[in-house]
């Protein structure tokens, strides 16, 4: 080593990540090495000390690929120190800067051992949701409490009738919170009890997942709360409370709860083609990396407008290989209909939960009958699969 | 009230949102109405139970007005308590869902007295910043310590190089968390005692800003630690840690330091016109109310593409009035250059925090003859404008 060199300690272990360009080749090429430069060190190459930062710490172009006209596919690699093994500043090392450039999509990006080591994703996965609420290889059917406005009791009341109808997973509108119409603890005490109490009585697990997504300073108090009044599960919006709150919350041995992931705010990171991150990174990738063992999306077909397409890959993103990362379950949602589930089931398969909401009161403010219909629909699927 | 009507007490306080939608009048209302239900209750209206809900906890379209061939605007009101009051929830309430559909794009938003009481935004502002610096009424001065993969004792020694320079505030690059190659506890350290010391040698004040965005099990313990290590204040990237997490560290009266927010991974926010905040809503009023005392942000004419106009918006939604809170200092960068100080002066006005990185190093490693010549530029500036 000469004087004035420097010499960053890496171990060679290096993460990949592909990024879809648009331009000519020549401009796809230079952006490609702006990434390199702007995802690591922020500094003019040129202005780099001697040593091995250059070749090191910045980012390596592996590979430039046309994809179509004016579309081009660069995979860069990146020293695995740069991101701390933390998951924000993976997540700062994969997308932060280059979100402010225009046209660089992150198409989606593979870590080295040590990364998944440190950020060992859902703590359950299908298996161990299916473990906890002692149903084999059937769709899974979850509904939410809402409206928003009703109070802690009449929520509780539609969470009993859900449990009773032999719902699996009865988790709180995404917008629950603690509002003053059904505060927080109230409503989770209340509505556990209830799920306890008619599951008990039924014979089957239901699960009740209170929304926990909080401010930063209240989050590990409800989710321990939760638990404590009987919670079966968390859900979390992490686009709101931050990635890294729900894998703190799936990383907590004494919480040990599934959690069920809520994209609230995430459309803005997928739904430009050229800006983002894809549907597969984010979903498939980040979401899991982030602890999540089910996904909520919103489903072809209903009130979102995402494509059949874009929802195979996305279920296909949540069950492909992620390091020795469990799977995840997808979750497709967005104004799903009891009338739906044959159609759902044949194109997610039956390693999906289906979360159908507001149309389980399509017949009246009582849920039972057509929580039911949705229940005996998901049985008989599962019976002629059993017979098939 | 009748039999089974349901009253969601609502104080009758409310805030208002106004989206940008495209398409015709008629699909313009029709989204608008979409958007009514689902930042509110997401459920059917039909179904809604008799009582206030569908009339005070829905949103009411309360204008629509067209823009321009096709577009339009779209204001409306949601009840206060929908938001229970938490950072998170409001931003939920505001865009969570719509995040989700085509064509929606939150432009602003106007909130009542009860929650800027709950979310009272910079502790500092402009006038803190400036007296924590003992300085007037001219342009700051700015700059980032970096290239991550120098230890932590290379970056200390420009650190303190930046500090006799006279440069006001010096931050970590945003990409510098725990890196193995300096890692955090040892280069706050180093840094913040060689800030001092220059500082007190060159008789003015120089604030080191560690940066503090971390997992968000560490966040308060490194920002803490940063306090009790002699930082002046913290960099933190919302985008990455949650905007929450920020707020957190504004409203903490032990830590009370100035807060500098970065906007890596804010891009996908922002960028496409017909998707998720205005700049002027995500820089001008989420940046504030979650605590930001000077937001950087990317400047035209330099790596970003950012037109003149935009940074214009920004600037002034930084200053505008904003409820109580205070205005927040504009921190334009991304490839800024000591060249240019007059020019970004002239532009953004003395209110204004120069961010110049790597450009102070483009005469070699040693940035103390640029540095001196960007504070020399800056005080050149403030004396003609005080001879003027």
């Amino acid at each position: 080593m000469s004087a004035g060199e420097v010499r960053a300690a890496v171990s060679g272990e290096r993460l990949t990540a592909a990024y879809r360009l648009t331009g000519s080749e020549v401009q796809a090429r230079e952006t490609a090495l702006a990434i390199a430069i702007e995802q690591s060190v922020e500094f003019p190459r040129h202005l780099l000390p001697p040593g091995n930062i250059a070749d090191d710490v910045v980012g390596r172009l592996e590979a430039l690929e046309r994809r179509a006209h004016g579309v081009w596919r660069a995979t860069l690699s990146f020293a695995v120190e740069n991101t701390a093994f933390e998951l924000t500043q993976l997540l700062n090392a994969l997308y932060g800067n280059a979100s402010l450039f225009r046209g660089v999509r992150l198409e989606r990006f593979d870590l080295p051992p040590s990364l998944y080591a440190r950020l060992p994703g859902p703590r359950f996965g299908p298996e161990g949701l299916r473990k906890r609420l002692r149903v084999g290889a059937r769709p899974l059917v979850a509904t939410a409490l809402k409206p928003m406005g009703l109070d802690a009791e009449a929520l509780a009341v539609r969470a009993g009738q859900l449990a009773a109808s032999g719902i699996d997973l009865v988790k709180d509108d995404h917008g629950l919170t603690d509002q003053p119409y059904a505060p927080w603890r109230e409503r989770v005490a209340r509505a556990a009890a209830a799920v306890a109490e008619a599951s008990a009585r039924a014979g089957h697990t239901t699960l009740y997942l209170p929304n926990v997504t909080a401010p930063t300073d209240r989050l590990l108090e409800r989710a321990h709360a939760a638990r404590a009044l009987g919670a079966g599960g968390l859900l979390v919006s992490p686009g709101v409370a931050g990635f890294d709150a729900m894998r703190l919350l799936a990383a907590d041995g004494e919480l040990d709860l599934p959690i069920l992931a809520h994209p609230s705010l995430l459309g803005s990171f997928v739904l430009a083609e050229d800006q983002g991150f894809s549907f597969e990174a984010l979903f498939g990738e980040v979401m899991r990396l982030s602890g999540a063992d089910a996904v909520i999306f919103p489903s072809y077909g209903g009130r979102f407008p995402l494509t059949p397409s874009t929802c195979r890959a996305i279920a296909d993103a949540l069950a492909a290989p992620l390091g020795p990362l469990r799977r995840a379950l997808p979750v497709p949602a967005g104004g799903m209909t009891v009338e739906r589930v044959a159609e759902m089931v044949s194109f997610y398969g039956a390693d999906v939960v289906l979360l159908i909401g507001g149309d389980l009161f399509a017949d009246g403010p009582d849920p039972s009958a057509r929580a039911r219909r949705l229940v005996e629909r998901v049985a008989a699927w599962a019976g002629e699969a059993a017979g098939a």
